[in-house]
């Protein structure tokens, strides 16, 4: 067996990033010669997450195929979301808490996923079965996935089993659960730095739905005002990544990380499904939508359902 | 939550049956209202090990929608074998030991896939994750599973985890694992009250390769020139299914249990991909192929590859 490379989706966040170097070590401590690597840098959340656990971020590849035949992914599924020559290589393994789309294999594999809110709440699970240890620097780690995906708890994708294991892993990383949460969601809000391009692109997926392709990109704030007062240049900026990468409709989700509220701004057509998916009426291209802050729970499955109608 | 329908393929096996019925148990043991049901009548294995250890074949179904909205999957995740209105209905859960395809959901749901030889190996594995005991009817029925997907650890599927899981099945069930094993397997393999009709749809699976819908049927038998003493009417009999159901191709695996090889039948086109496949040369429409008694991992994969080449 070659090298095995383990990866997140693309526009990594903490949790591609942190169940990667979660999933490898346990893999390399099982005998696998495994590496993390990554399908992007890391965002601001995640570079703050892993300097506070003295974790360097894993090398950022754009193909694999050249240098291994066996893959592992975490946090992803859909091909459109993996690296790009993912249909040239074997995948070993896949742990993962999303849909399944879009995805297939010649051959049997293992596939982990469970309808948790964060991958590395099953990577931990997948520790205890195997009966390794987790080391506390990567402990702080899938913790900080757990904070970031949960929104602290705050997201309906969070379950018991989310909150017990943050809880079990901050006691290995020895830090204040609140408060270091609290912190690390905030050092990924700092947008005021980026142009717009940046700011779609910061966790952003493809989806097919229909005959059409949606990009629904999330960002998180404390304060909406504060991104929707650059609406008229994000508007531009999502027409031009509309047109380079075919996508039908751009949808954005801005996440008040504080009130667990958002509000979307859309671009592209058709915009009729998005109210229909919402049962909202868009004003300027926007609609506020009280208590969604879940891009996989709260609004991929009601875009799905207005479009395969 | 409505009553929650568990099952496994269409032209059920013994894993179809067997795993469907330990799922459910243990489903109901977590206080899920679930029911094992089945996508066809059990075979004369089936059967057998029904008889064996007092257990009723499950309902047949041949839609699900008008009667839940939740099901479970066992043994099987592609939409082609699975129940007819699959797409109609949510997919809270798999567990399953094939390659991944033409499945997807909208929902993140439990997904349970391990390169083993036998669905019913990880059902005990999650009989153990819960702490629940499995009852002596259903340990008779997951040993059963075993030895038929193993082909009692014959097959190169197998692995010590299904090896491991039979021994401590055989001990709760209370049965001679070899002597048993080898008279459940001889019980499906008396084909001469078969019409070919029947025979063909003992064990049948379709898959989409490239552009081509090959139908892939399996026989057991301890005597290979038996079953090719009827090759003509065999052949006529795959040319009414090709047409019936437009398959391209329809590959008959004709495998002798005791001496662990197989000899294939085949009709329709393109026949060279199945040269091409096995590295073989067709005569009078069969090969002899040694040492080959898996379809999953010694004849899907193989003939994917020439496909989609």
């Amino acid at each position: 067996m070659s090298k095995v490379l383990i990866f997140g989706h693309q526009n990594p966040d903490t949790d591609a990033i942190g169940a990667a170097l979660a999933f490898a070590h346990l893999q390399k401590e099982l005998g696998v010669d495994a590496e993390a690597v990554a399908l992007g840098t890391p965002n601001e959340e995640t570079e703050y997450a892993l300097n506070q656990f003295g974790l360097i971020a894993p090398r950022v590849v754009e193909k694999v195929a050249g240098e291994t035949q066996d893959v592992m992914l975490v946090d992803h599924n859909e091909f459109q979301q993996s690296v790009s020559d993912i249909e040239e290589v074997n995948i070993l393994a896949v742990v993962d808490h999303h849909r399944i789309a879009n995805f297939q294999t010649a051959n049997p594999l293992y596939y982990r996923a469970e309808p948790v809110g964060c991958t590395s709440t099953i990577v931990l699970k997948l520790y205890k079965e195997n009966n390794v240890t987790v080391p506390k620097e990567i402990a702080g780690m899938m913790l900080s996935a757990i904070v970031s995906d949960t929104l602290l708890f705050k997201s309906p994708t969070s379950t018991e089993e989310d909150m017990k294991a943050a809880k079990e892993l901050a006691a290995i990383a020895d830090v204040d659960l609140e408060s270091y949460g609290l912190e690390m969601l905030k050092a990924g809000t700092n947008l005021s730095t980026k142009t717009e391009a940046e700011l779609l692109d910061l966790d952003a997926k493809s989806f097919p739905m229909g005959d059409k392709t949606i990009r629904v990109a999330q960002v998180n704030t404390v304060d909406l005002a504060e991104v929707f007062a650059r609406q008229e240049a994000l508007e531009a900026a999502m027409i031009v990544e509309n047109t380079k990468n075919k996508y039908d409709l751009f949808v954005l989700l801005v996440t008040n990380i504080l009130n667990s509220d958002s509000e979307i701004l859309i671009a592209g057509e058709p915009k009729e499904k998005v109210e229909v998916a919402f049962n909202t009426k868009l004003e300027n291209n926007r609609a506020f939508l009280p208590g969604v802050v879940s891009r996989k729970k709260q609004v991929v499955p009601q875009l799905t359902e207005a479009f395969e109608k």
